[in-house]
């Protein structure tokens, strides 16, 4: 087992489906090593362009056809419920805004809110780029709906995630899921094996 | 287990790094579940064009650096010799050509070749793009060097891979290792669990 305790760092979309699958299991994972994991929204869109690069689903037929597929056998081989979404890829800068703000006000909570979008993608096809939808997820939990949607068009949420998805690219994240343990990088919920290792023994 | 015993048919490239560390694992795998396995080399150069692809460390700063990283991590995780060609990517039609006209000589011959190539590239650093290493890695796995010389000429030989590359294209291959097993594809190195799952179960 490694010496550290620093947290892990999960990048990731709203709208990326190996990302859910991942944020269904990365914090477990983590507390069975004593870690706990900041978790960073941040946008596919802007990543992919900076790297020229695309959406699975819009790269060539074969691999669309492939990337869809994948995602469901995946989500089966991991014990995790996946309903492709109608709408994707979709806009998530919403949801994204609202978990930043969120964290700043109750950290828990926003962790159950970043869950909560997930699953109303993933599991209950549910249209998470409408500002309403966002509001709706977060209510459903307690989160008062004034705030976050002043909140939701406020500069400083609308800086803050620019911030991060800068800082992330900075890192070099070029994908998503992208974890980052004491300094090492891992990409893509197939990654899971190798993370779990890496933990245990402290680098391979 | 699954009820069935066709093969599994595994498309690759001598110069995919991820197809090298299947290669060192699918044949035994799928023995486990008395299962035989047809090698297919392809060319990428030609399926990325197809699908509007590139190499993975000619694709942008990040996912080059990424790469190289998880190339040598991945081996590690696996328990397999890697050492990062000098040349890379590089051609790999002459190692093709010569697999294709082997296997019509000596199907078990073609395989102890295969492993050869892969492991002259990806442990000794050699140019196997070169029709001269080839025709060396053939003679020390008794292969007449004079007749593979003629072979890696021929018309015949350009055709066979050419036949090769398209139906792969037409199968939906679009990056490699690839592997179907009973018209399922999975596409990566890291879906070795998943295919293990499969061939036990036959389908999940």
């Amino acid at each position: 087992m490694s010496d550290s305790n620093s947290p892990l760092d999960f990048y990731f979309d709203f709208s990326s489906p190996y990302s859910y699958l991942m944020s269904e299991r990365i914090d477990a994972l983590a507390a069975r090593f004593g870690r706990k994991v900041r978790w960073h929204p941040i946008l596919l869109g802007i990543v992919f362009k900076a790297n020229g690069s695309a959406p699975l689903t819009l790269q060539s037929t074969s691999k669309a056809a492939y990337s869809l597929l994948d995602f469901e056998r995946s989500a089966r081989f991991m014990g995790i419920l996946y309903r492709h979404p109608t709408r994707f890829p979709l806009a998530t800068q919403n949801a994204a805004r609202a978990y930043y703000w969120l964290h700043g006000e109750d950290c828990a909570l926003a962790r159950q809110f970043a869950h909560a979008v997930f699953r109303a993608l993933f599991i209950d096809d549910r249209d998470v780029s409408a500002p309403d939808t966002v509001l709706e997820i977060g209510a459903k939990i307690g989160v008062d709906r004034n705030r976050l949607e002043i909140a939701l068009q406020s500069p400083e949420m609308k800086e803050r995630l620019k911030q991060e998805v800068d800082a992330a690219l900075a890192l070099g994240v070029f994908g998503a899921p992208y974890i980052v343990i004491d300094g090492q990088p891992f990409f893509g919920a197939d990654r899971l094996p190798q993370i779990e290792k890496w933990l245990e023994t402290g680098g391979f």
